[in-house]
């Protein structure tokens, strides 16, 4: 293995240790002694790598973008625009919250640290075009803001980090994954909660 | 006034003071000093009516359980059981976590410190009997799981959380207040959000 692949190996690692530490304990609280220690790697390697936390916590955002980003890219492909993309890109931002220690840990710092920029707008764009789309397209009914559908798409995968990160943490193995349980709620959302409106 | 009361108003001030402190900082950033600042009061004050931050911060959670069992009672009591009772219920949890600090703060420590029991404990119950109400009395629609609406609610009520807590921040003034949104977001929930579903 050539040096350089394996300083990039090491900073990954250091990477992924400090999103495990922050999605755990927030930033503030999240020590560096500790991610040395998750990523068995000395304070050395670290200060190597990284001059603070702050730049551990940047690099984790910019793990959790690019990846984020991958994945809307990948959902705008696979769907015409619309409510059904939008389903499947809340969805696919559900998973990453729920597979993915780094977009857990970003979404973390995003409101941690809020107004840092971040995660949110490596979808929240997207969200938003595809709500204007869907109005544009007389896909949602007359009368549906689509501010407000953003809005309510924003509540949905705040939410939905709550419960990924409790789901992480070792809730109930018997409770649907969190992207399943945000698909049923679309439905509702979609339909309409009431027998007669 | 009498040296109890005078007591009673020391302490009040100290768990407002405390509160103010965990919503801006969190359960694990806040400092007894910050607190005794916010509060003018010494450091022989505040250890006079709590031994620890611990302490704190529980009377923080108890003071937003009473204020939130107050206003639910009173929602139910103004309101036939049912979705338009949920939605008033929600609604002024939106409004609660708008206007005072003590809520606001003890619903991040629900977040900070998950399985605390507490803040969620004073209202989901609630939630959840309303939502079984209205699937009884068939003013769900048939299909409607009353679980998922539950969800639904929290993940609401979650998101409403963050955005009081920006909006408390002095976020756009022009925005409309978290309760107003919420209502708009139940609006299209109930009614569905597509033309043609």
């Amino acid at each position: 293995m050539v040096a350089q692949e394996r300083s990039a190996r090491t900073r990954q690692r250091l990477v992924h240790a400090a999103a495990v530490e922050i999605d755990e304990n927030g930033y503030e609280r999240a020590t560096l002694t500790r991610i040395c220690k998750y990523a068995q790697l000395s304070i050395g390697a670290l200060t190597f790598h990284f001059n603070s936390k702050r730049d551990l916590a940047d690099a984790v955002r910019a793990d959790a973008r690019a990846l984020t980003n991958d994945r809307m890219k990948q959902v705008a492909h696979g769907h015409a625009p619309g409510l059904d993309c939008l389903i499947h890109l809340t969805g696919e931002l559900a998973h990453l919250l729920e597979t993915e220690v780094v977009v857990r840990s970003a979404a973390r710092l995003e409101r941690d640290c809020p107004g840092d920029g971040g995660w949110l707008e490596s979808w929240l764009p997207a969200v938003r075009c595809l709500l204007r789309e869907a109005q544009r397209s007389e896909e949602l009914r007359p009368g549906v803001d689509p501010q407000v559908m953003t809005a309510l798409a924003v509540h949905l995968v705040t939410g939905a980090e709550t419960f990924a990160r409790a789901s992480a943490g070792g809730a109930d193995p018997h409770l649907p994954a969190v992207a399943t349980q945000l698909e049923r709620m679309w439905e509702v959302v979609l339909r309409g909660a009431v027998a007669t409106p």
